[in-house]
């Protein structure tokens, strides 16, 4: 195990991975951002887990697209996830596109990018490896994990596996396993990269092309999900895009029309399309139950982790059914778990919006877990 | 206007149709079905306006798919619309592709299919080719005209264009317009036919191609819209595709996902491309309230027509609430109306389906009609 940079860690030797495919994964690099400082306890670890398209830079301007990080209006100096007292980790998670392994990254063995090649990933398999992470970085206990989305997925699979690593836990607007539905639409999306013959079986970057088409109508379909009927309604309704009347054509007459194709095309910029096979393939296979013989309460068992499980009342796509149902577990394991359901009509995409009372909650316990752990400036 | 055969009508001269984008179509013709017998006073005529990939094989094995019409347990003798006692009527849709003129079909202008030099249509373009055929027909009374989806969407047409023609109105899981929802998920679906190079700017059938995998991935995103997620989860919960365990792959591990790719695959052997682009716009372009100063009620002013809404409780694509609205508007108008939500979770498609609770509704309310109307076999 070498260290590369500040902010590359590079797993080989005995670090490799024993994916649950079966496959070792030989060598393996880890890219991930910390913000704050680690107190002189290491007491003070804030993991940050992120979504599907999401990636390490948390809280500060993305260098590919330019604009803030995706969670900036919580994690900062007196934010929610005050960096003031929190050492914040986010990493990369792996099959990502941001430096941490994936099918876009150089196969050691071939001298060429992995595509198809890279072994099927599981959650499980990502939090192994930010297990790793963690050691590497020297840290043992974390204060707090959470993340949204297929971020709590990893926050529920670190609270399960590693229990007593983990003080508080906060899976948000997350489901301990995909819905048939939730399948589905990932299944759609797949089926359109892979329709798209730029993708060339996956071979695009050697090949020197980029599947954009397939992979942006992936990302449009998706983006629907993120957003609920109400919010759209409100947001766009039927206005019209810069004209008075329809065109009776094929562009995009309707605002909703013009915003989901810019979503689909700035998309393509910044994402890897074999990751989101990758990606979404994981969350699909992620069923937390099945590791405990079907009962989720089993995955909590005897946990000392403090549970905090938020949901948004818009959410279809996991909605707050899905978030009581891992309230219920948690209460039958008898853990110490909180559960809020925040309303808003602003769908999935409110985890990663300034959404008030969400922003507020989020402060409000992040605050007592400090207090909690005297967790301080000084420290 | 000339007969072609006893099913295809069509129309030129002073039967040419002003189409609401200001084009005129001079020469078109509509394919429709007949089913039961016209009474000597013509007053027994039930009307079915059919969705976006229906077609006018209502109640007899569709000669494309070899499968049983779309409402064979809602048509035929002694059913809820009963042939017996009606002479229905059912045409395929203006732009659509089994037979009616559409973008499939030939351009006398220049012997080449239209493709996209076909004019862009709406709901009420379609209503009023309709309109001509019953006149051809020699029909000036319709006893009850129904549908479901795009099929409501006709039926809301006629019977505020034409209420004096109308006795009775059935729109079933529609709405009075789209919402932003619907038409993103329709723009979803146009471009991924758009994407796909085979696609040829529509030209594929000049050009001897055909867009078979952006189709199948328009209708595997449209399907998953049709159902819900407790249906989905009721059929297909997690379940694995004759296997035992997770392939680590891209196949098709879960049985959700064989089915959506087996509906989105058999759909392009039987539907046109470029007819389904056609044919979401004019359902996004649909917006009834706005033909009457924004004012839906409008729409119905001293509408004799009796109506009955339909919803079903889990459809969440025409969801109860935009019922609900047309509802509010004919009781706003004064007229004659009734409502259901039939309780069933089998989504939007359930308007295609023996749910008894529906099919009874149906059969009460139509016999009714024919009591009220001394509708009875010896007409």
């Amino acid at each position: 195990m070498s260290k590369k940079t500040d902010e590359i860690a590079v797993f080989e030797g005995e670090d490799t991975l024993i994916l649950d495919c079966g496959v070792k994964l030989e060598k393996f690099q880890i890219a991930y951002k910390t913000y704050g400082k680690l107190n002189r306890s290491k007491s003070n670890v804030v993991l940050i887990c992120h979504a599907l398209t999401g990636d390490q830079y948390v809280s500060e301007t993305n260098p590919v697209t330019r604009k803030p990080g995706w969670w900036h209006h919580v994690v900062g100096p007196n934010k929610p996830i005050d960096t003031k007292k929190f050492f914040v980790i986010c990493p990369n998670v792996l099959g990502g596109c941001m430096g941490t392994t994936g099918p876009k990254e150089i196969d050691y063995r071939t001298s060429k990018p992995y595509g198809l090649s890279f072994p099927v990933l599981t959650i499980s398999d990502t939090v192994r490896a930010q297990e790793k992470l963690l050691n590497y970085l020297g840290i043992k206990d974390i204060l707090c994990v959470t993340g949204g989305s297929m971020g709590g997925m990893q926050v529920l699979e670190w609270a399960s596996k590693y229990p007593d690593r983990v003080f508080a836990a906060i899976p948000i607007a997350a489901s301990a396993s995909h819905s048939s539905q939730n399948i589905a639409f990932n299944e759609v999306a797949r089926q359109a990269i892979m329709a798209d013959p730029e993708w060339r079986s996956g071979n695009y970057i050697e090949e020197n092309t980029r599947p954009t088409k397939g992979l942006a109508v992936a990302r449009m379909t998706a983006h629907i999900t993120y957003l609920s009927d109400k919010g759209l309604h409100n947001k766009f309704g039927r206005m019209l895009q810069d004209k008075e009347k329809i065109d009776f054509g094929f562009d995009a007459d309707f605002q909703v029309e013009s915003y989901l194709r810019h979503q689909g095309y700035t998309f393509v910029d910044r994402f890897d399309a074999n990751s989101y096979l990758y990606l979404t393939r994981a969350m699909d296979y992620f069923d937390l139950a099945k590791d405990y013989d079907g009962n989720l309460s089993k995955a909590f068992s005897n946990s000392k982790t403090r549970f905090f499980v938020i949901s948004f009342s818009s959410d279809w796509l996991y909605p707050t059914s899905e978030s009581r149902k891992i309230v219920k577990a948690l209460n039958i394991a008898g853990a110490n778990v909180s559960f809020t359901e925040i309303k808003s009509d602003k769908g999935h995409d409110t985890f990663l919006l300034h959404e008030p009372e969400y922003i507020n909650v989020l402060h409000g316990y992040l605050n007592s877990i400090a207090i909690e752990n005297k967790i301080d400036n000084d420290n």
